[in-house]
């Protein structure tokens, strides 16, 4: 088996094991399922990458992985809790790649992590496994807790299992061979008119900045974007060189509407789903 | 001395401290604790449970940490901040329990930690430590900082004193042995009429979720569950298969009543104090 | 070179790394950040001291940094990225002190370290560096990523640069040395009549407390504080000692109003700016 975390293996460096769940950082859950995999292995160490997606919303948190995980150290762990059917027939998998490993629920949070799904546009339903990844649906109740809730998967399957994976338990120790993953479907610009695109927004970050799935590099410097019964004329290459409304590039390379010292999320009443069109200038 | 932290002695894996506070994340304050703690000994390392306990709400504080300290391991330093009286005569204490230790200001905070409360009940006052634990009012100054405040007590005594105790320092070298520690009252369900119960939401999540003081083991799964003026029939087993008002078993094992997909709080008006009713289907 | 990091020379231990950035926690910018560094450096720990800077608030930001940064043993490094400004002119600097490394765009986010702003006074502009201190603009390009946006300089040089400062690269090697940093003016309090000093708020924590930018040395104990509209006759040794709206010496020994149990941010529809005049009580 290739895929050993070079971390998880060596404990005085520590297994690095990331988050991303529903839970907030109010109630005691996400401290819950640390705790739980502290007690798995006691040099864990947590990245904490949000854990303010909205409730239920699977789609943002698989938006909030797909842009995040590249970033860290091959061996890494992703667990992602975002579990409206917890206790039901959804499967629980871990998802081994050439340089990550996932654990969660498989509900179309582990989908769009093969390519960002602005490139390689995953179709809903179950996705076959890229060359290089395999996935398992967990099925050894001896890395979990003893008694499994109905309520809180978290802390009864992922957790520990996340933790034994980081602690260099193999993936094919863990759960049974399957062959693909459940994705949900990227919404694919489309063509709209002559030579224009339609898009929409995905994401809002805190700044108000409306991000969409219209990758930067089928957008001209001086195209024209329309949003919410606004009109932007071309692009602005940073966000201080901006006056008002905006668009511009962003740091995952794709196309932002943004409002510098204010929000473009509150001025325009938008978010995800709001509609986008670039058509060239002249268009 | 048999309350030895496991990881706190062993610098290369490092002492676990655990927080619980009302400061939030927006200010200072709680990265000034982890300096002054990293400052004492540099290998700690932290896991915030909540710093979004309510101002000065210490029932909530006690909640959380009730809820969630058994799931650390062995040797975990609990440093539990949500202090209204500080500079005042409140005691600040250290508790060593058999796996745990817990640090902060006597006011009730940590009253509930020697078994869930809502199966020992503890009442309103000093609550005497059970066989195993030892509590110590917090009175060696050479162990906090040099000039003492009178409003940040978790910066200049506790959080010190939460980080010698991990690295090492004995219970009994922070301060003087005492026999007790403050508890606030558990609101303990009640009969109503002909067997029925009557208790109340103790504590509300993120997603809206309505936890209620009473253990689901006492409530039929074909039960009648009032509250806010809405009757729910029978008890959802998931959320998944609840469809609106539903009442569940939470992850605690306690009754709790839930919007899937919704917010329950919000669609009942509901929280901490709200009365609940169950009673036999057929009451 | 004396300014080395001894916590970061040794793996076993780990360099600190503490951050302050206006990013907020849902996004996936700060966890994007960790990864970068935990790429470039496995073993860094990350103390988040603050991600709910105000958007672009660059003065809030120097405050907080301001106020905590000296709590942190010898050897932390600060990353501080409140960024309006990237991609432009402004430049990404490092500043290493006696104690402490500080890395982050050169906009006044570091201009109050060198002492409490509220006992030096910067004035607005460049800032010449005291003893024992050196900057150096970023330009060694080797120690980024790749490929640098123009959006998400936090990702693509700070990080990168902080973690390897946090593995021992030196200071002199990420950049050219320069003679001053930018300083953002601290608001100094003025002499308002006979007697009595005029200052203003400077900052509101989440209990609401209003800081002040007056010392508390300056402040007599029976002194008289006015702020919108209401008057405050003495300062309140403890919150719990006071009724109501109260004045007290808050844990940095600045003035501070406060509403025990409230908010006085709420009940005065206080924050940052607003005037505060402190007098003789017989004044």
């Amino acid at each position: 088996m290739a895929l050993q975390s070079a971390s998880g293996s060596d404990s005085s460096l520590g297994g690095v094991v990331t988050f991303i769940t529903d839970f907030g950082t109010g109630a005691p859950y996400v401290g819950i399922m640390k705790g739980v995999m502290l007690s798995v292995a006691p040099w864990l160490r947590f990245v904490d990458i949000s854990h303010e997606i909205a409730p239920q919303n699977i789609r943002e948190g698989a938006f909030i992985l797909a842009t995040s995980w590249r970033y860290f150290p091959p061996g890494t762990v992703h667990l992602a809790v975002v579990d409206p059917g917890v206790g039901t027939a959804r499967r629980p998998i871990l998802l081994a790649g050439p340089d990550a490993f996932f654990v969660g629920p498989d509900n179309g949070l582990f989908g769009w992590v093969f390519g960002p799904p602005w490139e390689d546009y995953p179709a809903a339903g179950p996705r076959p496994l890229p060359e290089g990844w395999q996935a398992f649906v967990l099925n050894q109740p001896r890395f979990w807790r003893p008694d499994i809730s109905r309520t809180f998967h978290g802390r009864d399957i992922f957790a520990p299992v996340a933790a034994h994976l980081a602690a260099g338990v193999r993936p094919d120790e863990l759960g049974k061979p399957v062959g693909e993953v459940t994705a949900l479907a990227w919404p694919r610009p489309q063509p709209a008119g002559r030579s224009a695109l339609r898009g929409e927004v995905v994401y809002t970050d805190r700044f108000g900045n409306l991000v969409t799935n219209i990758p930067a590099k089928l957008v001209a410097p001086s195209a024209r974007v329309e949003i919410a019964g606004h009109t932007i004329l071309g692009l602005s290459p940073t966000y201080a060189e901006a006056t008002g409304l905006a668009a511009l590039v962003n740091s995952f390379g794709l196309l932002e509407v943004a409002v510098p010292g204010g929000s473009a999320a509150r001025m325009l009443n938008a978010g995800p789903g709001t509609p986008v069109v670039v058509s060239p200038a002249d268009g």
